[in-house]
């Protein structure tokens, strides 16, 4: 039920490789997508856990409000995260050339539903 | 000197709160704004310092390419970050109904005048 949330999500995205719907523990729910790249969903999963824990007691410290959204712009992709719950995120994976505006869309839009489920 | 290039970059930008120039190491190069918010500017440095440095270890174990820009959104404010050398990064606070938009492309063109200063 999540897979197809998530499918619909990397495959609406232009340049939309995959996205992971993850516990703060580092524990993956479900995925999609990234079967045709190297990268290792399991381990962005782990390493975005530990880096949205961080985010997250910053802005606990810093009294700046609850944490939404998080985007990171590297030199070969772009990831978004947003907070679904107090223990669950979902990120996503996309290519530098794609839609970076298209892809935070989607994944608003869709949080919703995940938070749904999620319950 | 950079002074005058972050006060540029918060006073250009709608909503624009305050701007402050970091090492990865919790130290602050130098600051504009702040003064009429109960942000503690210090404290921000010091804390999304640690956060970059989680970012930058996560970006180089998923080889997912050279970290340039984060983007951070809370029920309260966003808080965008770029990367500007190995050791120094620059951050800007702006309120929510600000212009987001606005300030990451003020942050991204007065990027390259803050790296030429550093070196």
């Amino acid at each position: 039920m999540f897979k197809a949330v998530l499918e619909k999500v990397v495959g609406d995205c232009d340049g939309g490789i995959g996205a992971i719907l993850m516990g703060y523990d580092g524990i993956a729910i479900d995925q999609s997508g990234g079967e045709e790249t190297s990268l290792d969903f399991n381990l962005i999963g782990i390493e975005y856990s530990s880096v949205m824990k961080e985010i997250r007691i910053a802005a606990d410290v810093l009294k700046i409000g609850e944490l939404q959204e998080i985007s990171i712009k590297t030199s070969e992709y772009y990831v978004i995260i947003r907070a679904l719950t107090d223990e669950y995120f979902v990120a996503m994976i996309i290519e530098r050339r794609g839609n970076f505006g298209q892809g935070r869309y989607l994944l608003l839009r869709e949080s919703s539903a995940l938070r749904e489920m999620l319950v």
